[in-house]
C-alpha cells in the first residue's frame, strides 16, 4: 500500500501506540481519583501536557485537552464568542475545514452573522482587504479565525501578521492549526494569536484526542460542563490514554522538526509534484503561487472525475483523496477550491497528495508509477 | 493493589485493549476516505456499532458514538431542549451526576429552568410526586432527565416506568446509563425511553469514547458541527480505534451478562457491605432502602471525614472513593448524599465501593482485612 493521504489521517508512530498500550495496561485509573493510583495516572497527564506545550511554544496550563480538532474549533467559536456576547461579528475564511465553517453556519443561526476576507491567487488571505474589515468591524468582531495551513492544499496563511493586526484591535484571533502542528515550527507565546486547535491523529498520535490552547487572558466559556477537569474549562473523565499518546506524539514531532526529515519529505513531494506536472498533459497545481506545508500536493487534471481517479488510484494501492475526508462521498467540486478561484474544470479533477515522515522514497517510485497510466487512462476516455 | 473504585473507571478488558492494538497498528486509516483501506475500516467501525446496538437493544442507527458520557449528556439537554425551543423547563433531580448538574446550570443562564423531582428514602424519584409535576408543566417540558443507576450508591430509578408517563405526555425522556450500560440488562426497544447516553470506560470499554442513543422519532439538534459523521449528528474524524473497543466492551458485557458472573458479584459486594456493617461501629449503608446496582455499596462512618478515610485506604493498597471522581478534592460532603436525605455527620464520612466483573474474592477477603481497623484507627481520633 503506498499512503499518501496523510493529511485525512497519519498511522500512530509505534511509540505512541506503546504508550498507549501501557496507560491501558497499567495505568488505567481516573486522573481525578484521591488515591494513589489515580494520582499516578494525573502525573502522566500532566507530563503530556508540558510535552504538548513545548511543541507549541505555550504554557502547559493554556492546553484545554478535548477529543479532537472538530471539537476544539467548535468550543473555540461558541466558547470565545459568548465570553463577549455584545459583538456578533466573526471574521474568517471561505476555505476553512467543515469544522469551522458549520459551526460558524450554526452560529448565523443563533443571531451572529459571519464575513469572508477575500483572497489573493493560491488562497492566501488579502491582508488590506483583512485590516479594512477589522477597521470596519472591529467594535462588533467578537472573534477571527483564520486556518494556519488549508487541509487541502497545505497552503500556508500569514496567520503571525494577521494575528497582530486582530492584537491592535483588541480582537481575539483563533487558528485551526490542524493541519500545520508537528508539520511546521510553531511557537505561541512569540505571536499574538488567542487560540490554537489541533488533533493528534494528524501527526502520528492517537485518534480521539486533541487540544485547544487558550493562551492566558483571552477569555471562553466552557461548552462540555459536567466536572472541574481541564481547569474547569472542559468537563468529563480524562481520555488520559489518548492524552499520553499525544504527549508521545508532540514530542516525537519536536524531535522531527529539530532534524534534517522535514526536508527529505519536502524533497519527496517536490519529485512527486513535478514529476507528475511534467507527464501528464494540462496538469496544475492547487496554491502553487503560495507557501506550502512541504507534505501536501494538490494537483487538478481538467476535466476528469476526482472520485474516479481516487476509486482507480485505491485499486492500485494507492490512498489519496479528494478534499477533506469530511466531505468524501460528495460528487461536489472542492468548495475550498472554488473559494480560491480554481476553474470548475480542474477543481472537479483535482486530488490531494500528502505524505508524512513515514512516506519512502520507494512509495513515491511507486507512485510515480501508477498515477500517470492510470490518469491517462481517464483521460482517454474523454469525449475528443 | 485492591480496586474498589469500578464506578470512577474500570480496567480495559484485554480483548478491548487488543483491538484497539489491532486497530492502531494495521486499521488506522480514516473511516470517512473513499480508498479502500479507509472504507475497511469503515466497516470495523459499523461492526462495533452493531455490537453496542445488541447490548442495548434498540437499532444501529440510532447511536451516536461521542467522545463519552459527559459529551453525551451535554448533547442530549442542549441537542434535545433545542429541538423544540418554546418548551423552557427541564425536569430532572439533584442527585444526577454533575454531568447533567452542570449543563441543566449553563442552560439556566440561558432563559431555561430545571425542577428537581422529589426524592423519596433511598433516594429513589417519588412517581406520584413526578406524576403531578408532569402535569403540571407538560406543556413548557422541553425535556425529562432521569439517571438510570446512581454513581454513588447505585440506587436504580424505575426509569421505564417514568419514560412511559413522559410519553403519554408527549415529552422526551432522557437517561444517563453511564452507571448501568453493561452492568444491568437494557433493551431499549422494550422502553419508551427516548435517548440514553452510556461511557466505554465504565464497562471494561476504552477511556474517551461513549455513545448517545436517539431513538427514532426523538428529535435532536447536532451540537459539534464539522463534518456528516454519524449521520450529520456529531461532526468529526471518528475515534475509530475507540469505537472498535468500545464494540468489544460491549460484546463482552452482553456475555457478562448472560452468565453467572453478575451473581457472583452481587454475593461479594453483599459478603463487604454486611461484614462491614458487622465489623464497624455506627456503620450504615447509604441507598439500602431501594434497589441498586449489584456492584456499588456506600458506606457511611457517621462523624469521620472521608477525604482522611481514603487517603488512609490508599497508603494499605485500598483504591476506593468518596462520590463521583471528578468531585474529588472537594472537603463538602456529596451534594447528592445529603439531596438523598442522609445527614451531613453521616454524608461527610462516606465512601463508596464499587465492585466490577474483575474483582476478586481474594480481594475482597484483604479489603475485610484492612478496612476495620483503618476505620477504627480514625475513629479512636474521634473527641469523646
Amino acid at each position: 500500500m503506498i499512503y499518501l493521504d496523510n493529511n485525512a489521517t497519519t498511522q500512530p508512530a509505534e511509540q505512541v501506540v506503546d504508550a498507549m498500550l501501557q496507560a491501558q495496561r497499567q495505568w488505567w485509573a481516573n486522573p481525578s481519583s484521591v488515591h494513589r493510583f489515580g494520582q499516578q495516572v494525573r502525573g502522566q497527564v500532566e507530563m503530556a501536557r508540558e510535552e504538548l506545550a513545548d511543541l507549541l511554544g505555550c504554557k502547559s496550563r493554556e492546553i484545554i485537552f478535548t477529543s479532537g480538532a472538530t471539537e476544539s474549533n467548535n468550543l473555540a467559536l461558541r466558547g470565545m464568542t459568548a465570553a463577549r456576547p455584545d459583538r456578533r461579528i466573526i471574521l474568517t475564511t471561505a476555505i476553512e475545514h467543515s469544522a469551522i465553517r458549520e459551526p460558524c453556519e450554526h452560529l448565523a443561526e443563533q443571531g451572529y452573522r459571519f464575513v469572508h476576507v477575500p483572497l489573493l491567487t493560491g488562497g492566501l488571505v488579502d491582508t488590506d482587504a483583512f485590516a479594512q474589515l477589522l477597521n470596519e468591524h472591529a467594535d462588533d468582531l467578537g472573534l477571527v479565525s483564520v486556518h494556519w495551513a488549508n487541509n487541502e492544499t497545505g497552503v500556508i496563511q500569514p496567520v503571525e501578521q494577521l494575528a497582530v493586526m486582530c492584537k491592535e484591535k483588541g480582537v481575539p484571533f483563533h487558528t485551526d492549526a490542524t493541519q500545520s502542528a508537528g508539520k511546521i515550527p510553531i511557537d505561541l507565546a512569540s505571536t499574538a494569536i488567542s487560540a490554537l486547535s489541533l488533533a493528534g491523529h494528524k501527526f502520528h498520535g492517537p485518534r480521539g484526542v486533541g487540544a485547544l490552547v487558550v493562551r492566558s487572558g483571552a477569555r471562553l466559556v466552557p461548552q462540555q460542563r459536567g466536572g472541574p477537569q481541564e481547569r474547569e474549562r472542559r468537563g468529563g473523565t480524562e481520555n488520559s490514554p489518548g492524552i499520553i499518546g499525544l504527549g508521545v506524539a508532540a514530542q516525537l514531532a519536536g524531535e522531527y522538526l529539530a532534524s534534517d526529515e522535514p526536508a527529505r519529505v519536502a524533497s519527496l513531494r517536490d519529485r512527486l509534484e513535478n514529476t507528475l506536472l511534467q507527464r501528464i498533459d494540462g496538469a496544475v497545481v492547487n496554491g502553487v503561487e503560495a507557501p506550502r506545508t512541504s507534505n501536501t500536493t494538490n494537483i487538478g487534471f481538467p476535466h476528469l472525475e476526482s472520485e474516479a481517479i481516487l476509486i482507480l488510484l485505491s485499486e492500485k494501492q494507492v490512498c489519496a483523496s479528494a478534499g477533506a475526508a469530511c466531505s468524501s462521498g460528495s460528487l461536489e467540486p472542492s468548495p475550498v477550491l472554488l473559494a480560491m478561484g480554481v476553474p470548475e474544470p480542474v477543481a472537479h479533477g483535482s486530488i490531494r497528495l500528502s505524505l508524512s515522515r513515514f512516506t519512502t522514497e520507494q512509495e513515491i517510485d511507486q507512485a510515480l508509477e501508477i498515477i500517470p497510466p492510470a490518469i491517462e487512462r481517464l483521460q482517454a476516455t474523454l469525449p475528443q
